[in-house]
C-alpha cells in the first residue's frame, strides 16, 4: 500500500499515480492533497496525526519549498513503515511516531535521469515509493539508487511551557474548520471540565470553558477542549476558533487558570 | 467494498481509511467529504441520490452535530447493504431506498473504548463499518459489540403539495454550481416543455421556462428541468440558480402555471 | 484500470462509480473533478498533461458543455489505452498523446434506454467505460452499442509563433495557484537561464528573469520557468502569476527578448 500526501492541489496528483500504477499494482491511498502550501511543519503535524493510523505502508509526501535546489531526496525506514519525501523535516514527526522507538533507517535517492526541475513529486518520489513498496522493507538497499546516509533535518515541535496553573504555547495547525489547534498536550486540561481559563494571544485577552464536546456550549461560543490528536484546541460551536480567538498557525498562546 | 460520506473536509478522512485498512483489505471508496457541515438532512439527501447507484457494501455515514452526546451509534442493514453512522436521521433515507420494500434491521454500537469525544468517524464509526463489512449481512449479530436496538430516528423528506397547475415544495439542497433542488417531482413538469412557470420564492416572483437541456435557454438565464434525481431544480445556464431564484437550502419554493 | 475526470464537483461523481463497480471490479482511479466548469480546452490540456503517465487503461472523461444536444458520446482506442466522453474536442489531445503515432479507432454510443438529460456521466458515460474496460481493446466492437464512427470533433491546441528573440502564444490554463502555462514550447528558454525577457499581455508590459526554479527569486518575484508539461509558464514565487503578469485563460501572450 501506497499512500500519498501533498500540497499539489489538483490535477497534479494524478499524474504521481499514473507513474506508479505503471511501476506496481500496489493499492494507492490518497492522505490529503490540500496540505498548507508550501508549510512543512503544519503537514508534518498532520501526518504524524493521520499515518499511524494505517498498517505497514509506504508513504510518499511532497510538501517540498526547496524543490529545484539541492535538498536531498529521502527514503526514510521507521518500523514497519517505510517514508519517502524531500529532506526538509517534514518525515521526521510522522517517521518518529510510526518508528516505534526503533532508529531510523535513511537513505537519499540519486537521481536517475535529468528530472524536471519543478515536479519532483511526479519524477522522483513518485517513482522511489513505487520501487521502496516493492522490495521488503528490510531489504531497502537493494534498489540501487537507494543511498545510504546520515545526517537528515529533524523538525520538531515546539515544547510548551507547563506548570500548574498555566500553560505557554503555540498553534501548530488551524484545521478547515477554523479550530486551532495547539502543542499544549491534553493532560493540561485534565479535572478542569467545566471550568473557564483565560487564554491570550495576540487577538487579545478572553475567558472560555473547558469542555469535552462542541455541544456542551451554545452555537457560536467559544470553548477549549482536548482534540482528537491528544491537543488543547480553541474552538467555536459551529463557527471559526481562529477568528474568535485571533490565531493563526504558529501564533503564540497561553491558558491561565482563574 | 466500504463506502465513506462525511462533512469532515481533509485530512480527517484519511485516519478512518488507516483504521479501515488496519482491519480489512476491502476496498474503500470515497462518496464526499464536503457534505454540508452538520447538515443531516442534506447528507441525507446526497446519500438517497448517490449510494443505490452501488452494489451491496457496506456505507459509513458521519454527518453528526450530535458527538459527543448521548446520540446512538448504529449499524442499520438495508437489503443487500449496511449503513453505519449516528443516530440522527441521516441514514434512513438511504436506507430505505436501500432495503427496498425490506424491513431494516438495527443494531446499536455499544462503545468498545472510552472514544474520543471529538472524532467518532475514527474511534466508532470506521472500525464498525470494517467491522459490518468482514461478516455476513446476514450475520451482523455476529459482532458482539452491535447489539439489536429497536428505536431509532426516522428522518422524512417534507412533502410537497402538488395540484393541477401549482405545486408548493421546499429546496432540500444547494448543488456546488448554485442549482436549487427542490422537493416537487419531475412528474409535476411532465408536458409543460417550453411553457413558462411563475416561481415564488423568499427571494421574489419570477417567471422561467420549463426545459429539458441547460443549454435550451441563453447563458445567464434562469429555467426549470427535472435533474437527475428526479425532482425539479431552478437553475441558470452556466449560472447560480441560487442567486436568480433567491433560494437556499429549506426555503419554500412555489410553481405556478401561467 | 478506469480512470475519472470531470467538471462535476461533489458528489456526483461518487455516483459515476457506484454505476462502474455494478459492473466491473476494475481499479477506479480518480484524476480530478474540478477541471475547470465546462472548459473543454484545458480540460483536455490537463489530460493531455497527466494521462500519458498511466498504464494502459480506459480513461472516461466528462466535461460537457453539450449534454442533451445531439453531440455523439464517444468510445476512441488510442493505442493500448481507450477514452470515454463526449465528441466536443476533449477527448482528441489526450487520445493523440496516447495512440503514439497509431490511427484512432472511434465508436459512438448508441443510447440505449431514455438516458437523463442532465447526467450523462452516470447514465451514458460510466456504463461505457465499464463495458469497454471489460472487453479487450481490441475489441471494442463487441460491446453492440459501440457503434463505428469516423467524423468526430479534432481539438487542436493553437500554435505559436516562434522566432529566434521572439515567442508569441497563448495561456492555455491557469493552474490552481495561478500559474500561467501558455503554449510556447519550454526550447523557446534553451540557453536564456539568468536573461530577462519582457512579456507582453492583456494586463500590460513586464520584465521577468528565466529561472529553473521557483526559489531562484526571492518570495513574491515574478519569473519565467519551464513547468513540468514542457511550456513556458509565467509565475510568482509564492504568489499568483496570473495576477502578477495580469493573465487568464486563453490571453495571448508575447515573449522577447532584451
Amino acid at each position: 500500500m501506497i499512500t500519498l500526501s501533498s500540497d499539489f492541489g489538483s490535477p497534479y496528483p494524478a499524474a504521481m499515480k499514473g507513474v506508479i500504477a505503471r511501476r506496481t499494482d500496489a493499492r494507492i491511498v490518497d492522505i490529503a492533497h490540500d496540505l498548507p502550501r508550501q508549510g512543512v511543519r503544519e503537514a508534518a503535524f498532520w501526518l504524524r496525526f493521520v499515518l499511524p493510523e494505517f498498517p505497514p505502508a509506504t508513504h510518499c509526501v511532497v510538501v517540498d519549498p526547496g524543490v529545484g535546489t539541492d535538498r536531498a531526496a529521502l527514503v526514510m525506514r521507521a518500523g514497519k513503515h517505510v517514508l519517502v519525501g524531500p529532506d526538509n523535516g517534514v518525515l521526521s514527526p510522522p517517521a518518529r511516531a510510526l518508528a516505534d522507538g526503533q532508529p531510523l533507517e535513511c537513505y537519499r535517492i540519486r537521481a536517475e535521469n535529468p528530472a524536471s526541475s519543478t515536479f519532483h513529486g511526479r519524477d522522483v518520489f513518485a517513482p522511489a515509493a513505487a520501487d521502496a513498496d516493492s522490495v521488503n522493507t528490510n531489504a531497502l538497499e537493494s534498489v540501487p539508487r537507494f543511498v545510504p546516509t546520515e545526517r537528515t533535518v529533524d523538525l520538531r515541535f515546539p515544547t510548551p511551557t507547563l506548570e500548574d496553573d498555566y500553560a505557554a504555547g503555540e498553534i501548530l495547525v488551524v484545521d478547515q474548520f477554523g479550530n486551532a489547534i495547539s502543542n499544549v498536550p491534553g493532560t493540561f486540561l485534565d479535572g478542569r471540565t467545566g471550568e473557564r481559563l483565560r487564554v491570550e494571544t495576540p487577538g487579545g485577552k478572553q475567558e472560555a470553558p473547558v469542555v469535552e464536546t462542541f455541544a456542551a456550549v451554545d452555537e457560536g461560543e467559544p470553548l477549549l477542549t482536548v482534540g482528537s490528536h491528544g491537543y488543547v484546541e480553541c474552538d467555536v460551536n459551529r463557527g471559526r476558533g481562529d477568528d474568535a480567538f485571533g490565531l493563526g498557525s504558529s501564533d503564540p498562546v497561553e491558558f491561565h487558570a482563574l
